[in-house]
């Protein structure tokens, strides 16, 4: 057995094309449905699996949830974690619409389900834009109809462009995952925080493989990679009424995923699901820089998360970032504030791999070094919290900055 | 009984000038010591008692305290709540600053004791101004020996400037507090955050009152004052290395407080700490705008503040308001993600009064409306849960403005 488990590690992941229907069994199309009526740009796009196929969803743990959040709730928990397909539309959220918003987002599925032949039970559906505002369903019903009719593989990139809000630039990421047991491509696309009119920070994330795998693993797989990744991201501390990352598992390539080899999925989710959700960071609003925050030697993950959470979301440290000032006090204020207890005589700050904190006492001569590191767009903190327990953790942000501002206070209407 | 509570409830407040000065039993004095090298500001001030007076403190949650706060909290611990006088520096927070830190806190509460003839534990200390820079004591000793011999009333305007760091304005405020029992004053100071060269957020608060107070019965009254207007303010969420927050009683009114009419005094220090605290939020660095959350029909008070104080630090809900955006979305999913339960369904959302969510529904022909309510500087949001509870709190905060990234973006050396 440990062999076996040998030979099934020894995989090697190569960065592959085609994004979210870089895997084999997915089709996709997008088109201007008409809901982004000042760009012309792609607001609406259908990925679709031959048949019905394994598939899972994490959703937003805000008490505020939209109706296509509830909608694919219902669905994956009727079909017991499969689905035929996702529709989604960019620029309107389809939140705290009331009843009108969950005929509406029925409607989305019943439509793709007409189409394709199948459930609407069969169909997921995300909306990511503005909130308190319905879907226009005499333009959505028709674009359905083009874009079912549309499915074909290559179309991975159009899809990422569909699902954009205010996001600078589309993200997807794939890669072909080889393994003793054979080989099979896990693919994803993902959009982030903004809106074309600015309103909440909203993360819409789907990640495909052509691996066979049972429903019940794909959903651990997804609720593991996510931890790390699109879990352990943040621009601004908010949590949307719209957050949905959805997964599904085409079979396609016969490489069957089991408990003895699903370290091989989790490593390739992984990947796609870090690229994907560092990218969402850079594109965060206003982002000038990538943050990334390493809390080390915790006594748990959760107080090391905890306390990297609580430095991530410093306005004060984000803003000293922007500055390029290598302000390790707010760092050690910001982590003497997370309610995590540690002894600050034990612990160091590291900006760019610079100490500057140590035994209670800054070392300041070294500030114009991390003043360099600071003013490129890549920066590490890492913060030792010396209580001996050894458990690491990462969260990725970005810098604060006054387009920030001046993007989410712009008047709305 | 009844009586007696009654007559004594039957109590009234005037302004009336001289800060923290008015109260009968206290003077102090301010110099410029030579901390504040750039503007040449007052940077110094002792604040004294004809004698040990019953004192109390109330100092920061974060686990990095600076200097001055852990001496006073040992001061306070060894003459069991009672103090001579306190000595503050602004322009240098002596926080990060290890042992040479400790020893220059000590000798300050010295300076001022050799000077008054008391015990160096009756004098009680605070700094603020940026951290992990030492304290110049080679100037500050001789400023404490200035001050000390120019103790008088009437200098209560200075004290509050001399504490001041980037605060726009100084902020003093007493009340003539009229009872049954006798006439006393309670009076006030505060800074609030910002620096000189920008750090961190940093409060440091004082009230005095002339009332003849036991020492357990001022603590109580400083911690229940302060829960709902010190510590019911943010600015950006952080808590810094210095916060502090002092009282002293002289007892020259000769108005007794005891268990019995412990109201009275409670009702003064809510007036003048709510004025100070507010005043903090108005001049919180980039502020253009006072915004109060007040959060109703929570089921406790720890949830009706969880709830506020999640709005209040909610970058999407700071740049609307900067942006005068009636933007209700933001309020429902702050609140929808600040960890209470509750039903959105009955939850309403009132920005200037106007009724703008209910049912789960936006109402957006009032936004027009709500969007004039923005363009003032007092902005008020209502969220009413709608649990049954009946339990109300307010947290006051200002908006996010680009003004804030600048001055805390800046480079700090």
């Amino acid at each position: 057995m440990a062999e076996t488990s040998s030979t099934l590690h020894r995989i090697t992941l190569t960065p592959a094309p085609g994004g979210v229907t870089a895997p084999q069994g997915f089709t996709s199309a997008a088109v201007h449905s008409g809901i982004k009526v000042k760009t012309g740009a792609l607001d609406l796009t259908v990925i679709a699996a031959g048949q019905s196929v394994p598939a899972a969803g994490l959703f937003t743990t805000n008490l505020a949830q939209a109706a296509p959040v509830l909608v694919s709730k219902r669905h994956l928990e009727r079909t017991g974690g499969n689905a035929r397909a996702i529709v989604i539309n960019s620029g309107c959220a389809n939140a705290c619409t009331g009843a009108q918003g969950m005929a509406d987002a029925e409607l989305m599925a019943t439509e793709v389900a007409a189409a394709l032949g199948c459930q609407a039970e069969d169909v997921l559906v995300a909306s990511t834009g503005v909130i308190g505002v319905n879907l226009k369903m005499d333009r959505l019903v028709p674009g359905i109809r083009t874009v079912s009719a549309a499915l074909a593989r290559g179309n991975g990139s159009e899809t990422a462009r569909a699902i954009m809000t205010t996001d600078p630039f589309p993200k997807e990421h794939a890669v072909k995952v080889e393994t003793a047991a054979g080989t099979f491509l896990v693919g994803g696309t993902a959009k982030g925080s903004g809106m074309i009119e600015p309103n909440m920070a909203t993360m819409i994330g789907l990640v495909t493989t052509d691996a066979v795998v049972p429903p019940a693993l794909l959903h651990r797989a997804l609720v593991e990679s996510a931890r790390d990744t699109f879990n352990a991201i943040t621009v601004d501390g908010e949590c949307s009424t719209n957050d949905t990352l959805f997964a599904m598992a085409s079979g396609a390539s016969g490489v069957v995923i089991d408990e003895e080899n699903y370290s091989v999925l989790l490593e390739a989710l992984l990947d796609v699901s870090r690229t994907l959700a560092v990218a969402i960071v850079r594109g965060g609003e206003g982002a000038t820089k990538l943050i990334r925050v390493t809390v080390r030697d915790a006594r748990s993950i959760d107080e090391a998360r905890q306390v990297a959470r609580t430095i991530a979301n410093s306005p004060l440290v984000k803003t000293a970032v922007h500055g390029a000032d290598p302000n390790w006090g707010r760092i050690v204020a910001a982590a003497g504030r997370s309610g995590v207890t540690f002894s600050m005589d034990r612990a160091t700050v590291h900006v760019g791999g610079i100490l500057l904190f140590e035994n209670g006492l800054p070392h300041d001569d070294a500030a114009p070094q991390a003043a360099e590191h600071l003013k490129g767009t890549e920066v590490g903190i890492d913060v030792n919290l010396g209580t001996g327990g050894g458990i690491d953790a990462t969260i990725w942000t970005c810098d604060l900055s006054a387009e920030y501002v001046r993007i989410n206070g712009e008047y709305r209407t």
